[in-house]
């Protein structure tokens, strides 16, 4: 069992990914996809004539300012156009893909964040009408029935709040709780770089390996959105996941790669 | 087993229809939504730029004209906005709902018109780049593997072709088609009108009662889309649905309303 992510930054090439997961399906791998859609979601609500803003918690995670006017956006991109194109490529090949968001099922369930405290300008402030959240639960009857009846589930945020709303929940954290509760031998998480860098942008200074007892020191290195994914990392190799795999979406046949050990390997 | 497709156009109230299949849910009914988004799909295409085209078949059919672009925006919509909204809604409502595109999981099938021949300003034309076709396959043993295990589908165009490519399909003849395979008991239409009108729009020449042998004589007032609707209803009854009720998607318990006989009934 394996699951891999796929991001949603410019240059990944989701022909590849395609290519490669069907591969992998057909050769009998048991898999779940995870994907994202920020950099297309960036852009559609630039085109809707509401941009999007960004905010960096208390905390110094930076995160999408989720209105509910944002939550549509991204659920048209996430769950609309880059979720179907995903099963269509994989259709296309072969593989009897099945989209679902975190809603569907109630796949991906947590709770919603009732008040997100932001630093803007220095200045703390809280917000209320924010539709943000993490995921706790994950219904793994749903996708070990799909999997036994020959289904790839493609799965999107966001997810469901135990109070039935829809929350804007990280990807790659939501991609590990799937990871965890599946028990997966190996998590390929694919972005539009190597691996973790350890001086960012210089892609000869990837990080190969990170041990999982050193996964706090790994997060100095880490900028960005690159926090997110290695603390989601760290939660899944702590909860038993084989291996997680930072790696290029980019190449020809990113996933066997990544399996191969190209990329940072946390395990 | 009752199949119900509420329409996309302006004024139908989907709150008080997710209101109305729970409580048929939980009820114990045995239930499939369909759902179109043709409204929004408009508003959305022309504030992206790519304004909604619609063409004439040779027989008389209005359809929208989709080229790629278009696909885009309506997966974005039917599969990502709307599609996620209701399942929203009825998960609020205690609801197990699971959305589904017919490309997911190849659940609704169909050849791609290869040439659609059109009528445009008196004449004839043929289009070699829409993606539109018709569903002939529906995989019902996906549709009972997610009922018996209590998820409730809610069902969304696009379908899959045979070379599997995404391809518009009408959604009302796509509702009639699973009807037909799930050998549905009633196929409930709701749109923004009480039903099929003798002289529309005058809401008061509501035809109460078509009998299944007089379909053909009631096409003659069917006017636009409502021509789809009344060919699905035909194709439905003639392969064994026991009834198709056109009803009124703006009122309070919509569902329950038309199964009680308000609005027009084929049977």
């Amino acid at each position: 069992m394996i699951v891999v992510k796929v991001g949603g930054s410019a240059g990944i090439d989701l022909d590849r990914v395609c290519a490669d997961i069907a591969a992998l399906w057909q050769g009998g791998e048991r898999l779940v996809l995870v994907h994202g859609g920020s950099h297309l979601t960036n852009q559609v609500a630039e085109a809707l004539g509401h941009p999007p803003r960004f905010v960096t918690s208390v905390s110094g995670f930076t995160s999408r300012r989720t209105d509910r006017r944002t939550l549509e956006i991204f659920e048209m991109v996430y769950c609309g156009q880059v979720n179907k194109g995903i099963v269509e490529r994989l259709q296309a090949r072969g593989v009897n893909a099945l989209g679902l968001s975190g809603l569907d099922g109630r796949l991906l369930e947590g709770p919603r964040k009732d008040a997100l405290r932001i630093v803007e300008n220095g200045r703390r402030l809280v917000l209320r009408d924010d539709y943000t959240g993490k995921v706790e639960k994950v219904n793994t009857a749903l996708l070990n029935l799909l999997l036994d009846h020959g289904y790839l589930p493609v799965v999107s945020p966001p997810a469901l709040s135990y109070a039935g709303e829809a929350i804007n929940v990280d990807g790659d954290r939501a991609a590990a709780a799937i990871a965890t509760a599946l028990g997966a031998r190996a998590l390929v998480i694919l972005s539009n770089v190597p691996g973790l860098l350890r001086s960012f942008p210089d892609e000869s200074s990837l990080i190969r390996h990170i041990p999982k007892d050193r996964v706090e020191e790994a997060m100095a290195f880490a900028e960005g959105r690159m926090r997110m994914k290695v603390l989601g990392a760290a939660e899944a190799v702590a909860a038993g996941v084989g291996r997680v795999i930072f790696a290029d979406g980019r190449v020809e046949g990113p996933v066997r790669r990544a399996l191969a050990g190209e990329g940072t390997v946390v395990c």
